[in-house]
């Protein structure tokens, strides 16, 4: 098959040091092409096919006619788990339903203890967004993401930022939120989290995380089971 | 910068939907490069990119002279979390040990509740292994590491045996848990998990498991103390 040694993973891989040892943020750019072959000592067709390696893994971002940039959210693929080949999706979205229940009652409770008042503002302001979007019919999807994102990073953690909104997405591929049975519900449940953030109440916030994420499994659940019932799930699902 | 369309891109993508439509198991060997340019109507060299791409995400694996197999842990990248590109590895590793700290007694509680008899002795079996590793003096992080990814396979979730390893592996990479003074703890943190687990009991596991980790996390915070008053972080790590 590929009888060369593959020299543009060598490079994709030195490409990364490079990134990591100059202290490259996401944004910036990077020297020309030209320059990187230099630096790399590596001809411009094998530097394209690194870039166009770490362009699929989310490192780079190439922009046609402006030059290479290091990309947003470095590093973390749309699927960083392979989701999309997990056959048994039902099971699938059951798990990451119960995985929301196993941190974020907990990522409540850390944002209340942790958070500072300017970030707290920033969490109402989203709360309130989400709740415009429901009251005026609109598909919440991204406001809620946005809410729940935010409270991930009021956690003071750097591992949940990463890893909440690939699970959300995933969720939201199969399961539409926006019905009308569930949607008061998110108003009530996401103004009691802010609430208990704001009286800097852990205790508060995990009960209202709680309680918001069982009833979202509940309506979930139910979901599930009348999918399940359908002689298939839908082919065109994709994580 | 790259002035055509990346075709090996979209190639990349097609192989991916040729993967999952078709149901291709991890191990399982794909037609000959030649059958699958036919099939995906691209050129040797697009193919051969795009192939590389896909080895770099981990979801494909070159043997050269045999073919192209589905990877194991197919689609599960090295560094999912693009770790390597967070500048501060000390605060990190504080967060992924609180993070292990939120899910894995959950972890121990579910194992309890779910798991068969058949596993909680290969359970046991492994956490032998570690404490036969521990005292022979030799370095058990991969015994310990295969320890608690059995316990989340024994959880019945999904999510969590394609989360864990790495979570594990990004510690190790800072911290060398094979310390003497922590090692003893370890042996009697794995017995008591193991037998929470085989009484079946949720909370008793859940406790042996809070334990166990907050005496890793302490050892941790304290070998991070002393690593933040030397002059710098070791330059080699490797996440």
């Amino acid at each position: 098959m590929q009888e060369k040694a593959p020299l543009s993973e060598i490079t994709a891989s030195k490409l990364i040091s490079y990134i990591v040892d100059n202290g490259f943020e996401q944004g910036q750019k990077l020297p020309n092409e030209k320059i990187l072959c230099d630096i790399l000592g590596v001809g411009r067709s094998t530097m394209r096919e690194a870039v166009r390696m770490l362009c699929s893994r989310n490192i780079l971002t190439v922009k046609h006619g402006s030059g290479i940039y290091i990309a947003d959210n470095t590093g973390i693929s749309d699927d960083p788990f392979g989701f999309i080949f997990v056959k048994d999706k039902l099971k699938l979205v059951e798990d990451l339903v119960e995985f929301r229940l196993m941190i974020e009652p907990r990522v409540a409770a850390l944002a209340a203890s942790r958070a500072k008042n300017k970030d707290i503002m920033e969490l109402e302001r989203l709360a309130q967004i989400c709740e415009d979007t429901i009251l005026a019919n609109e598909n919440h999807n991204k406001a809620d993401s946005d809410f729940h994102n935010k409270l991930c990073k009021l956690s003071g953690n750097i591992i949940l930022p990463k890893l909440e909104p690939m699970i959300i997405k995933s969720i939201s591929v199969f399961i539409d939120l926006s019905n009308a049975d569930y949607t008061q519900e998110t108003i009530e449940s996401h103004r009691a989290i802010v609430a208990a953030i704001k009286n800097k109440d852990a205790i508060a916030a995990s009960d209202a995380m709680i309680f918001h994420l069982m009833n979202n499994r509940n309506f979930i659940l139910k979901r599930l089971t009348s999918l399940s019932e359908q002689p298939q799930m839908p082919s065109d699902v994709n994580i």
